[in-house]
Formats: C-alpha cells, sequence, structure tokens
C-alpha cells in the first residue's frame, strides 16, 4: 500500500485515515511474508499470535510498563485467543491495532484487531492476552508502574480492577 | 522419557499408565525441540498452537472426520485460545491430548491439553479450537460426515448442538 | 533507523546512501523480530534464510523470470549457504542485498548479503542460493525467459554460462 | 514407518538396516509436521537446517564437546550449506545423520544427510556446518575438549587439520 509505514507506531488519527475505527490509538504495519503461509497458501493460524507478540514488545514500552532494562519485570503471558474473520495471502500490507481493555495490580488484558487498511479497513482477525508481571530475579509478581496504570486509563481507556 | 513413544495415538490405557486423567482418550507424544524456545528459553506460545496443529491432522483422520483426500472437506479454523499453566524447556518429553467437546452440523469445538507424563502428569497448557468445514470447491459450508458425529460422541463424550 | 524505507525495493543510489557498497543494486529493509531470536537472544541462523526467501520473490518479479502467475514456471530451490560474520539481535533494521552472479539455460546462483546500515554498513551474513526454473504442470526443465537474462547481465552483472 | 524409534540416537546398526550406508553412525528419526511445509505443500527448505540444528545438540553431547553447563563452550554457527535432492511432503518419517568431517583447535565441521528409510533410503538432502567454540564469559576461543578430539577421529573417522 502506497505510503503506508511500516514497524513504526501510528496513532489514532493515521489510523482513522486508514479506515481503522475507535477505540484503537496505537497501530504497527507489516507485510504478509511467504513464510508465514501455510500448505493452503494462507496466513498460517500462529502467524497472527506472532503479530500480536511482536506488537506487545513496543507498545508496552510506549506506555511505561517496561524498559526491557535489567530491572525491568519479566512479563508471561497466562492467556491468549484469536478468532479468524477472513483469510489473508501473500504480499498483504496489514494493521495490526492493540489496547489495555483492564488490569490488575500485577496483570493485565489486552485486545488486538489486525486490518487490510482501504477506505474501510477489513478486519481479518480479533485477539486477546493476558499478561502477568513478575519479579526477574527471585519469585513474586511485580506490580504495574504508576506510568504504566495511568497510561492504560488515559490512552487505552483501559478499565481498573484491582 | 524412556519407553515413551512418539507420534504414534496413544490411547485411554496408555494415557492413564502416563498419569494423564479422564476424560482424555487420544494422545500424542513429542519433544520439545531447540527451535521451539524464545529468548527467554522457554518454549514461545505459539509452539503449543503448533502442537495443536499437529494433533488436529491424525485425530480428525482417526475420528472419520477427513481423509484428507481430493474430496474431503477443507478444515478452517475460526479460534484458538491457549492457557499456559507451566513453562517448559528444552528436550523436555510431553503428550497432547485432544478431544471433540460439542459440535453442530458443520462445526465442532475442540479441547486440548499438555502434560509432562509421571505418576501423575503435571498439565503444562490446556487449549481450544474452533473448526469449519467448507466445501472444498465452491461455496458453503460441508457438513460433518455421520462417522465423525458418532466418534465425538463414542469417543470423545461430545455434545451434539446442531 | 530514521527514513529507512521497509519492504520497498532499494535501488543503488539508496544503498549506497545507507553504506552498502558496489556491486549490489537491489536491496530490501525490514527489522528483526522477537521470534526470529533462538534461547541465546540473537538471531536464529534459519531467519537469514528466511530473509533471502523472502528477498527472492519481489527480486525475481522485477527481474522479469516470474510473474507468480498460473503459467509462470515453479521455481525451486536446489542449494542454500549462508556463512554468519556478526551476530544480531532484537529490533535491528538490517538490508538485505541480493544479486545473480551466473545463470545457464534453466538456472541461475545467487548471493546475498545482511548489512546494518551506516556510514559505513557493517555485513553481519553472506548467502548463496542456486534456483531452478521447472515447468509447472509437467515434467522437465523451463527456461529463463530472454527478460530476465538480459536484466541479470544488466543489472546485476551476472556471466552467463549456458 | 513400523517400528522406527523416534527422538532416540540410532547407531549404526540400526541405520544400516534402515537402509542407510556408511560413513553413518549416529541418526535421529522425526516425522515431518504441517507447520514445516511451506505454500506449495512441501516441506521448506529452512525446516531442513532446524533439523540439523535440533541433530547438533545431543550430537555433540554423546561426542563429549559438551554437556550445556554452566561452564559449558558457547557453539557459534559460522557457516551453514544445504543441497535439496528430493522435495518431502507431511507425514513422512525422516533420519537425519550427522558427522565431523574434521577439525581444528577451536572449531569444526560437520556434515548432514536426510534419509527416507527403506530397503535402500533414499537421500532428500545433504547438508554442512562450520562450529567455533568460544569462552562462555569473556572473550577468545575454547578449545574442543580431548574426549571430543577422540571421539570425532574414532567415531565420526574425522581428520584433524590443527
Amino acid at each position: 500500500m502506497e505510503n503506508l509505514t511500516y514497524h513504526t507506531p501510528l496513532g489514532a488519527d493515521t489510523l482513522r485515515a486508514l479506515g481503522i475505527p475507535k477505540p484503537w490509538t496505537f497501530g504497527l504495519a507489516d507485510r504478509v511474508r511467504f513464510g508465514e503461509l501455510d500448505a493452503l497458501g494462507h496466513v498460517n493460524h500462529t502467524a497472527y499470535l506472532r503479530w500480536f507478540e511482536s506488537f506487545r514488545l513496543p507498545f508496552l514500552k510506549a506506555r511505561g510498563v517496561t524498559d526491557y532494562g535489567p530491572s525491568a519485570p519479566r512479563l508471561v503471558l497466562k492467556q491468549v485467543e484469536c478468532t479468524y474473520l477472513a483469510e489473508m495471502g501473500l504480499g498483504l500490507d496489514y494493521v495490526v491495532t492493540g489496547r489495555v481493555s483492564r488490569f490488575r495490580n500485577t496483570s493485565f488484558t489486552m485486545e488486538f484487531a489486525v486490518w487490510l487498511p482501504g477506505e474501510t479497513a477489513q478486519e481479518t482477525a480479533r485477539g486477546g492476552a493476558v499478561v502477568v508481571l513478575l519479579n526477574r530475579d527471585g519469585p513474586g509478581r511485580y506490580a504495574i508502574p504508576e506510568a504504566g496504570r495511568c497510561a492504560f486509563i488515559a490512552e487505552d481507556g483501559a478499565v481498573s480492577e484491582g
């Protein structure tokens, strides 16, 4: 797609211009690779979960949850889910959007969607993940930093449950 | 693990001997590979979904749903989910168990679990999938063959909902 | 890297501006993903070969070898090789360059390199591949189209051996 | 294949019984998975390199090169190559064989082959790798342990070049 910026966070205005509706305010664009296709020529169902994984890394840094430094928490995935709405093929440009929908003291729930940009973007998949923060060295859980909690509420409209 | 048979369907008796409880009656054993680890040295979360995918192929043939021949239905994944209960490392032997829990006319829901065999097997993950059958050539959905419906009920204790 | 254009063929001038020397005239930029790291935190050695595979698809179209249409030849990989010069880590921007170095009637040899752009780009890997063209439907090999032979010579400085 | 033992080192006698010729004395059997197929329905070329990687881990332990413990050397791949002799499809049982062909003080060269067992096994691919041993903590290279050098010569017929 002409003028699509890959690998760089896309904000609310850019997402709307790509046909992606509210409430999404954070997106990342990429292109389907040959190695992501399965024997039927469609994107394999696990590739979407790789995309969500790739999304989480810059997203959680931008939200102030972790700087991935030596004293950062260890982020552990407790649950994932994905619903497939349309098959995808080789070379397609897509945008992954994600947000935190709710959080507790040491865990949070994310929602994801995959879009084919257009006047009205087509949603090809919808996903979710539950992430828990653990202390890096030693047992026990790690509290979401205050900056992260605030960003979840302000940027994502997340609900605090803890 | 000594005497664990890989890549070959394991029935109820064998599963019980490996410490895997009811209601599971179909299992497949394999071993964690280096390429399934992520940068933290644990099995990546997408590998489990690959294991469930590998499980479905012989399972659905054994249940009489498809022979993967030229006139077989096209099996499309509509939804997957996985809950992670314990991290797994390199070289571990594991057993994937799966069953159909309920079905309609042209779709069914599966449950999966991953086990570390032992006197009492440890469950490391639990998953699910919704599969839809489509006609191979042309539009429209494909009805689950009668043999498949019967096997879902008789072998898996599945509930017919359609 | 600021202003690096991903997933879009980069020509000779752009490559020189990224510090990549002659004779390379075709490049594609991308970024290292989490899923490409292995348990030691470095890019797994197979990821480079995936990058070369992803490179070949648009490259061979641009060179006029195939349009990937229904009457296009089947491209079969006969040989690959890769030499690793420096380890790569998460999030790095890289450029893959490739060219045809020599060709016969129905096969050709490619060279690849991976670069970290900079005033003088750092080469992190160097690869090669031998590709054979087969008829899509039926036995026998397929001759490289004349347009492809000319482009190999004119654009890549390839040597005709057949 | 009936009676093929997966994931367990196969010695010279077993390999001969599977139709695999001299000089191979160490093999590992496995089965092609759905996730290893590419969009054309054949095993993707990178899967073979994953198989060689999986082979190296138990092989190098058996040869006394490393116990993968905290003071073990860091094994770094400097070069890989693979020649593809026949396409492979879903569900095939295969055996990977490997050996060290020559070694220096801190590096060694391996050869690999992939076989479909049978009265006369069919070779579907042939590969190679150069591995360097580095000190785990700190700069510099690590000498191959004496036990490894002896096993390379005695078990693999390797040539000492250093």
